[in-house]
């Protein structure tokens, strides 16, 4: 029987994602290997021993290299520390492994593209933790778009909005810091929303961008103030290479958004939109049929809809964030296997990269700049 | 290390609902002891070796018996057919496992009543399948109820609405013959709301019923047509023993609702209501703050509240269904150890069975009736 | 020129309404009479003078029988307290007046009786204020039903809920006084309720209720309490004439709630529903094209909805509450011309009355009563 | 008795409008002058004449001229096509009367700037017609920022979307000519979001726009295609004098979008935003209380909101776009007396001019210019 070994680096909120995918996603789509949990790797030992026995991993170590060099392991997930995902990543695709990186992929253009090199050169399979697109009512959406549902798509409505970092008075972290934690929401979140316009509107051309700390500085536990590094809030104008235009908002303080990743595409005969936190639905507007009972239409998420059925064979069920991992895993396992797959590999991440650090760029200068 | 082996009956809907779960619980949990997937029932051989191997089961039968007689297993699965229920579940008791049980509980009160005695007689946990109940917003709810937040709770308005048997259309099949499958809309949608209100508003004392089939009649799939034997329409003014009132409506045949159970419970000092198609948000008002600031507020579900935290730390990322699931599990599993729990077991399901055999009663008279 | 003379009792929020609604009508529909403001009745002389001066009046008086006097008036508006309303209209009717009354039409059945009795003897036209009714979306609702767009409607949901006595310290005041005020939620919301029941479902056949007092008393502002003598609560099972059946629930006592009237049609092809807290909307699911593509459509009022192209040719623009009351007048103006009108009569109020007076029945029998 | 003498030019949506408002507004407000409708103007005398009959005007013109000229006339309502806004108005100020003038002022600057010095000169009362602005639930989003509710307002999302020119198959028209009709979108639509971002977060400073023409043709009824010579889409990234910042969107193309005027504004403490198309709801987020009850209210408009209760002293009942204009037209006498109004004049309204030309200077460079 077909099987995959796994090997796990970082046990915080994608540690455990990862681990739950992993556990399920046999369980979910049947004609995937089973999934060895061979190792876990945690800095801190007590916690790699306990985190490995509750998520059912054979052993726990501390030193990442040593999954590296364990024959048993074919897939590497890595969920450290966004300044490690290079020397990581770089290293388990030299070493044979196939890598499940999460975003964003570095701090650097420079990492980035070391990354991508090494996955090139490896011939190894490669995914980057952007679970929405796996979402099934994106994948309807998408679907939808290509089908010519809502004609040509002209413009693009995106915005990406939480309140992590809302309140003023939350201490300054090592997040704030830019050597150690790169750029801020542009990392953290603008990163998905670019990822949901390539999905659905394709290549970005150019961009003209406006990037702020807003919240200058912040408290120090120990008193006193330290400069917040990175950025508040990134919006943009895009144009895309299709000659469709939109715009793109983010913010990591924004007030009573949680998960607010919204986007709105308008096309030659109808628009659809999705708003993250209501992920379940989709949005369509279609101009047709009798124009006095035209309006937009709530979808609920069902088993026509992309990978949902697999998952649940009721409608308006409800899948939840952590299943969309589980997704993600499945599209990894088929590129794995060199089966069409709807995984971000490193290539299209560094696209992603590049187009975050196009928006510095061209908020320094005011001026618009090309994304490639 | 503590160990549960566990047995499953059913491979449909929610025979892989409840692999699901034995398969994340202990992730999700941490403290809750290793789930041994032992065996796996269904009546076609093939099937079941096939959903063994996919769920993690280590072998497969086509005889429920087989998994009484197992020693290693603790505690059994039942997603069969209702009409079965009655059988399996006090031979597993009598076995001396515990069972987690689908739901409505069985055809009949009296099925309903043996099964209940021999939980009794065995002293073994039992688990309704009533998830909606573990949901963090619904969870959030009740403590804020009980928390007198809306102050005396004095009205509650209930519906449960699907449309999987909306289309006059579809064909008839052995789910609308009474004698297999019992009740219609009562047995399947009825009883979720009846657990919610329960939960939300105690006891339900008296209430007056109007229950309907209005599809009279299905077509055959080899021509002709059949007699519907069960409901499609049920609804109820109720009366609980608190002193609060209220409205209950159900139907399967609600053209556009998939999930439709909806709760709303108006208060002396506020009102809040629940839509499971939109589970992760609760719906709040306060009377109190400036009058011109007061309005519901949409609360997206979080670490905060419920078990959230346990599958995700991030609040609006919201939870699926099935995760409703492995939540309903880890209370069977505190149940199991004797400690406190909200599994709904067999004695409280006793109750809902009865409860919806009194919407039957007093639909034929038209009078008001005791649920108890 | 044609001409409508016209006399106004009563300067509160129903009067103003009045008067606004004369001050538009002939701007908004262009081929109705000229709207003559006559004269205007108030029990305190400067405030009826204040009064007719800013609403256009060209006398005020403080006798409401000046009006009945008056050759110049056709029409008499009556905005006073309900218990009035029988001597005030069955004068008017009898001094050869159209009457447009505001609801609920009287305290008892035997005034309203007396009301519909003057109304057939005098042949003139009378309208009560069910303004709701003149809802472009309501209005494309029952036009939708009509022409079978949802099938065959064979179940109403149906809910008035507002808060304005749901705080328990809200003074004592005559309006819960039986004598003075006659039935509560009954009277003042319900009939709504039933009014739009009515519209979109036909006749209601019998039904079975619970009314309940909640807040039992209520302090006196010279301190102490007194006991408030009219329903808080009023919820009932319902029959159609048509064989369609429902479920209508009714408070005064709703916290949120401001206009909380919403009905839903669940019918054989799809359902549909409006929410009066935003009356500018129409939700509507059919069940036809693409199942994938299935959801309830947010319709918005528009101009080929209703008489919302007279009031404005832009949708999504929205019409306000009291838009509606000009329509309402309007009409009443084609029944004063015998042409077809949706207005409601005596004779039809009288039927809405009489179904409020079996809610009153049925709660204190428990019984199902017939509503005719 | 304090009298207004009004002369209105145009007979259109607008011009309807302005009779409506003139009928209304000494009904609702009580304490404005009598308004005597003098005389309507009409380029075809049947149709003035009619026009005058219906809206209560005592004659009809179809010289513009001829209401300068009537002494008993004092102010002008100009709802005629744009390209004649500032003929009529710097003659209508030169003869001494009062202006109420549609939006956008003019074709061009020039023009725009002609208005606004005639205006200084006259002395007399202008206002423009932005009656979003004064929707209750806007001015109370603007007391709530003004008094703090939501800290220092940093970031500002707005977007003015509509589907009047959605269709690519709708005919060319000289709506779509630059001489006759000016800019596109950003006259007819962007003006309004521009008006609503100066009232609620002050002078913008600066912008970075993109404006297009989508459907670059469009049909001619006798065959063939004609150029569109003005807008589409317009958008930018702008910076407020305050140092908050923010994007705009709009468009006419934008399918679904009736009138979807929506304005966002983040801010230290929490968050609010409204949306046109429900036009009588507030949505706040304050971030103080339990953490475990945040959420977005939804507050209806209701008498504690703006001019609501001179309409309705009832909450939820919701006001109209007409009523808008009402509210509108009470301002402009307000600024006749000389007293405080939140009249758009066209000093004020030079500034939204100044602000949409900054757009389209802009786009054609792709350089941030300042709006002043």
């Amino acid at each position: 029987m077909e099987r995959i070994g796994v090997g796990l680096i970082g046990t915080g909120f994608m540690g455990k994602c990862h681990a739950m995918a992993y556990g399920a996603v046999r369980a979910v789509y049947g004609d995937v290997p089973v999934i060895d949990r061979v190792a876990l790797c945690d800095v801190e030992a007590g916690h790699a021993a306990k985190s490995a026995s509750a998520w059912g991993f054979a052993r726990s170590t501390t030193d990442w290299r040593d999954l590296l060099a364990d024959p048993s392991i074919d897939l590497i997930s890595i969920t450290s520390p966004n300044g490690l995902h290079r020397e990581m990543a770089v290293a388990a695709l030299e070493a044979g492994k196939h890598v499940w990186c999460e975003k964003p992929m570095a701090l650097t253009m420079a990492d980035a593209q070391a990354m991508t090199d090494a996955a090139a050169r490896s011939g190894k399979g490669t995914a980057l933790g952007y679970a929405y697109l796996q979402n099934p009512a994106l994948q309807e959406a998408r679907r939808l778009i290509a089908e010519g549902a809502i004609g040509t798509p002209f413009d693009f409505r995106g915005s990406v909005d939480e309140d992590y970092m809302a309140d003023p008075a939350l201490p300054w972290s090592w997040r704030l810091k830019a050597k150690e934690a790169g750029l801020g929401t542009l990392g953290d979140l603008t990163v998905h929303l670019i990822s949901l316009a390539r999905t659905l509107m394709g290549e970005i051309a150019s961009l003209t961008a406006m990037v702020d700390t807003v919240h200058v500085e912040r408290p120090l536990p120990q008193g006193g103030t330290a400069q917040v590094e990175n950025d508040d809030i990134a919006h943009a104008l895009v144009r895309f290479a299709s000659g469709a235009r939109g715009t793109m908002t983010s913010s990591r303080i924004a007030h009573g958004r949680k998960n607010g990743l919204r986007v709105e595409v308008h096309g030659s005969k109808g628009m659809l939109w999705l708003d993250n936190e209501r992920m379940n639905e989709l949005n369509l507007y279609i101009a047709e049929g009798p124009p006095e009972s035209r309006g937009f239409r709530r979808i609920l998420s069902g088993p026509l809809h992309g990978d949902y059925a697999r998952l649940c064979p009721a409608p308006g069920h409800g899948l939840g964030f952590n299943e969309l991992k589980v997704i993600e895993l499945a599209e990894l396992v088929k590129a794995i296997r060199g089966e069409p797959s709807r995984s971000i590999g490193f290539a299209e991440g560094l696209k992603i990269e590049a187009t975050i650090h196009a928006f510095a760029r061209s908020a320094e200068t005011g001026l618009w700049v090309k994304t490639g």
